[in-house]
C-alpha cells in the first residue's frame, strides 16, 4: 500500500466521521463491535495503564433503561440551555436547529438503536507529588477519549454510525446502579450510540483551521 | 473503494499509532501540520463549540525554550514515582524499562523535534444547572482529546510520528507565559511531538480487549 493512499483513506474517513443520530434497525453483530473496540484498546493513555472498561448493551430490555435515563438527562439538559440569542447567518440558525432537532430525535428513539456503549473509567486519584507539592500533569480523561474517538472511527470505517454522548452523566449513580457497575470505582466517560445511519456520511461544519492556529507565539496566525 | 477496503486501511492505521519518541532530523513542513490539524479540527465536541486552539512550534529558538520546561517537568515528575515492586513477567518489566528509557530520550531531546503542537483548551465553565441543581454533563477534555487523537491518526497516515503527552501541565503558567497566551483564558491539554520516526510503527502491547469489556451487565464477560 503506498503512504499516499493510505493517508487518503485515512483522511477521508476521520473528515466523514460525524455525529450520526438517526439509525436504522439493522442489527450490529457482536463482531463488529469488539473490532471497533479493539481500535479503541489501542489508543494511548497515561504510563499504558489503559484505565477504561467498556459496557455493550444489546439487550433489547436493558437498552430501554439505560435510554430512559439518557431521555430524561437529555430533555432536562436541552430545557437548562438558553436559546442562542442570535446567529451570524440563517445558515447557522438552520444548523443549530437541525442538530438540537437530531439529538431530540437521539434522546427519544435510543431505545430503538442496536448497540449502546458504555466508557467507564475509574474514579482514580490521578497526577503524583514531590517535595515541592502536587505534580499537575493532567486527567484520566486524557487517557479515556482518544479510545472513544477510535472507537467512532473503526465504526465509520465498517458504515457504522455513533455520536460521542455524555449528557447520561446526570443520572450516573442510577445507570451504574442499574447495570450492576459499582459505583466506588467506576465513572461514566461517554455513551455511544451505534447502528447502520439513515443518511450519509458526510464532513461536519467546523470553523476553519487556519482560524484557530498559532506559529510560534499566540496570536501568530501566519507564518 | 469498498467498504472492506477501508475498513482494513483505516483499521491498521489505528493500530499501528503508537506512542512514536525518538525522531529523526527530516523536517515536518507546515502543510503537513496544517492536513493533521484539519483532521483534528474535524473530531466532535459538546455542542459543536469546537474549543481548542492549536499552537505550532517550529522555529528552533523557542522549541528549546518550550523543550526546557518539558524536560524539568517530565524528570520531576519521573522522580516523583515509585518503580513498580514487580512485574508479572520479564517481558513485562523489559516493555516497563524500554518505554520509561523512550520517555527519558524524549524529555532530553525535544528540542530537536522538528514540530512541536500544543492543543490549548480554554478554562470557562462547563456543564449547567437547573431547579433541580446542578447538571453534570462531563468535562471540556471530551471536546479536546478526540481532536489530539485525530491529529495522531492523520500523523502517522502520513508517516509521522507522535506522542499525546500532558507532563508538561507542571510548568503550565510558565509555558503559557513563555509564548503569550493569556493564562486567565487558556490551559494546556497536551503537547505533542512531531517528526519521522527513526524506528517503525508497531501495534503497541495493550491488554486483551475481551478482558475489558461486559456485556449488558458489569461483570458479565461471554455472551
Amino acid at each position: 500500500m503506498s503512504e499516499d493512499h493510505r493517508a487518503d483513506v485515512v483522511l477521508e474517513n476521520i473528515m466523514t466521521t460525524r455525529a450520526i443520530r438517526r439509525f436504522t434497525h439493522e442489527p450490529v453483530s457482536d463482531a463488529e463491535v469488539l473490532e471497533c473496540l479493539r481500535a479503541a484498546q489501542q489508543a494511548p493513555s497515561g504510563g499504558n495503564v489503559q484505565p477504561q472498561q467498556y459496557l455493550v448493551v444489546t439487550e433489547p430490555e436493558v437498552r430501554a433503561r439505560v435510554a430512559a435515563w439518557y431521555g430524561r438527562a437529555y430533555h432536562r439538559y436541552e430545557a437548562s440551555l438558553d436559546d442562542p440569542a442570535e446567529f451570524r447567518s440563517d445558515d447557522d440558525r438552520r444548523s443549530w436547529e437541525r442538530t438540537r432537532d437530531a439529538s431530540r430525535h437521539l434522546a427519544d428513539n435510543m431505545a430503538d438503536v442496536p448497540v449502546l456503549v458504555l466508557f467507564l473509567q475509574p474514579r482514580i486519584a490521578w497526577g503524583s507529588e514531590d517535595d515541592e507539592g502536587p505534580l499537575d500533569i493532567g486527567r484520566l480523561d486524557a487517557s479515556v477519549y482518544p479510545a472513544v474517538q477510535n472507537f467512532c472511527l473503526a465504526a465509520r470505517a465498517h458504515g457504522l454510525g455513533t455520536a460521542l454522548t455524555t449528557v447520561i452523566r446526570v443520572y450516573t449513580d442510577e445507570v451504574l446502579a442499574d447495570l450492576g457497575v459499582p459505583a466506588d470505582r467506576y465513572e461514566i466517560a461517554a455513551l455511544v450510540p451505534v447502528g447502520h445511519p439513515t443518511g450519509r456520511f458526510g464532513v461536519a461544519r467546523r470553523k476553519p483551521v487556519e482560524a484557530v492556529t498559532h506559529w510560534n507565539r499566540f496570536g501568530d496566525r501566519r507564518r
